[in-house]
């Protein structure tokens, strides 16, 4: 059936790629994939098994329900974790999908430990992740609660977490020094924790905090949006590339023949021999932060303006310069604008235009009315 | 299984009531229905079915791929449009699900016919209908173009489209005067298209307009945004309900032991003493706008603002004064906090709080990880 609608392309190579690029730098220490939110939207069942090819051996979700649906396409020795723990009454689906809840409250470890204990299974056989609140104040034993836990040797055996996490608030911002106030605090127990059970592996760094220097990497580090292409390092040039193209069709091509407002609110003035592009695609298909204000798409390659507010679905864009010298369009042709594009109209220039975070964009177009392409092979 | 996800609890048969107390209201005009971008995001396979039960008829999608879909949940006397036209070759793919397609240029009419003419098919068999543009300049014939084709009789008459329609810039703009222009210069060629085909409908008003008076209804109105709560009259009390209920779990809950920053960005300073709740439900699920800045959700009834930035997957309540002098709670209790509620917290308010559309609002939630439930009945 032919569609008028976008087509959102997703280089499932790149990305892996990317992961690659980010483990190699992380090395020694293990390189996980944060693959929660469906992959920040780009599809958690595509993305994860070719991670996984690629080596990746460690994968964090967020919710119980978008773990179960992938923990079947990745290979038996994948540590699966749930950062946000499990509900009451979801433990036993945790432990029989293989699924490791994150532990962030010292009632959560209690009630993790009473299951346990009346489900007669051992911390072997129902492995718990434990999470350190070190400045982000969200989830996570405080300080002195998780010295409160590492006080009572026998308790912490009981316990045994395979994995000590912490989350830095403010990586992004290379020369806060929260990150390093985090990171010594981080160390100061998670060291006292190792002492007592060498096994247990430590983790702090997201994907900007890899980039702060190697005493950010602990054991295993976590990546999420570095490899969907954002830049990880905003100081330096970027590690990773872009892998989503995002090209809406036009659906309308007109020549004002006189001044007239455009859009809801009559808001832009435009102006006569001014050449509009309807596209289709709009808020509905997460367009209203990708666009921004004074956003722009590719058309034939020439920087073209978003026109007017951006509606429901559609979005209409100041074509004049691309067609310009060109031959005529009519509509229905298949002239397409690109929104975003993995090499010029990345996700960071995006986030740098529109003051969003550049996460959101990504995902806010899972909502979208696109056909989707994943590319599997490297470009 | 037990999910640690929101619920977000559709109100059918409140969208039906506001259909009818809209069809009342625009009585003898015919009241159709705007269920595109899956109905706002509620869900127009369930919407659909329900507003064709309570008598309505003609219905408008914006893509073909999503009226598709939901076509064949319709009775066979169901009118259903496509707003964004047919691309080229998708033509009888849109008879064949007897799917009506708004012509938006001369360009697209000149294909139709072309394609009609060549596939053997009358107007009948393959009916279209056309947009006239009066002061949106997005899709539609511009006025000169509207009336050369009216100047062609035999042309006309050949094309014979079922609807003639127009969309208001600034109907939520109750005393712009553009609204009154382009209500004149609609009927103005309306009234001629008519004289040469006296069945044909006129189609004016979206949800506001509707509520600009009966002079802007036509034949046939077009209400969308009002059927799902919004209301039409910003000027008086609304005429509808309510129909989304979004209740998140909180997933833990903290009483700060000394001042702390919440969030990415370490951007709100909490204080020692707050009571603190993490709740399920981020960005990735439509949230940071729902929230916006100074948001606030209901707990137990009462208003607890947002602190610091939503997260991804969460986001942070100052739950301190719905707690007070209650019961002692801990983590995994079934405390909620809702953030949309069909009676306070409205997406009216949502709307005027985080001054975004609250019609992105909805549609954004589409990608949440809910877990939705829609009511039938009436309450």
């Amino acid at each position: 059936m032919n569609e008028n609608t976008g087509i959102l392309t997703i280089n499932v190579a790149a990305v892996a790629a990317n992961w690659r690029a980010i483990a190699a730098h992380a090395h020694p220490s293990i390189t996980s994939a944060v693959i929660k939110a469906d992959a920040y939207g780009l599809g958690a069942a595509q993305i994860g098994p070719e991670l996984y090819r690629s080596g990746c051996r460690h994968f964090f979700f967020a919710t119980l329900t978008e773990a179960v649906s992938v923990r079947p396409l990745l290979g038996d020795d994948a540590h699966c974790y749930l950062l946000g723990g499990v509900p009451v009454g979801g433990e036993a689906d945790a432990v029989r999908h293989r699924l490791v809840p994150v532990l962030s409250s010292l009632s959560a470890v209690e009630r993790w430990l009473r299951w346990r204990v009346e489900s007669g299974l051992s911390a072997t056989a129902a492995p718990a992740a434990l999470k350190f609140d070190t400045g982000m104040t969200r989830l996570g034993l405080a300080a002195g609660e998780l010295e409160q836990l590492l006080a009572d040797e026998a308790r912490w055996l009981a316990l045994s977490p395979v994995l000590l996490m912490s989350h830095l608030a403010v990586a992004d911002d290379t020369y806060n020094p929260q990150n390093k106030r985090q990171r010594d605090a981080f160390f100061a127990l998670g060291g006292r924790a190792k002492q007592l059970q060498p096994g247990l592996l430590l983790s702090l760094a997201n994907s900007c905090g890899i980039y702060l220097g190697r005493d950010y990497h602990a054991d295993l580090v976590r990546p999420g949006a570095a490899l969907y292409g954002f830049n990880p390092s905003p100081e330096s040039a970027s590690p990773v590339s872009g892998v989503v193209r995002l090209t809406l069709p036009v659906i309308a091509l007109r020549t004002l023949t006189e001044s007239a407002s455009v859009g809801y609110g009559a808001e832009y003035g435009g102006r006569k021999g001014q050449v509009l592009a309807v596209v289709a695609g709009g808020y509905a298909d997460g367009l209203h932060r990708v666009l921004g204000p004074d956003g722009y798409g590719l058309c034939r390659g020439v920087k073209v303006p978003v026109v007017g507010r951006v509606s429901m679905d559609s979005a209409v864009f100041d074509v004049t310069a691309a067609l310009a010298g060109g031959s005529a369009w009519v509509d229905g042709e298949r002239l397409t604008i690109e929104v975003i594009n993995p090499d010029v109209l990345t996700l960071d220039v995006l986030t740098a235009r529109n003051q969003a975070l550049g996460y959101e964009v990504l995902t806010s177009l899972r909502a979208g009315r696109y056909r989707r392409i994943y590319q599997a092979e490297a470009v």
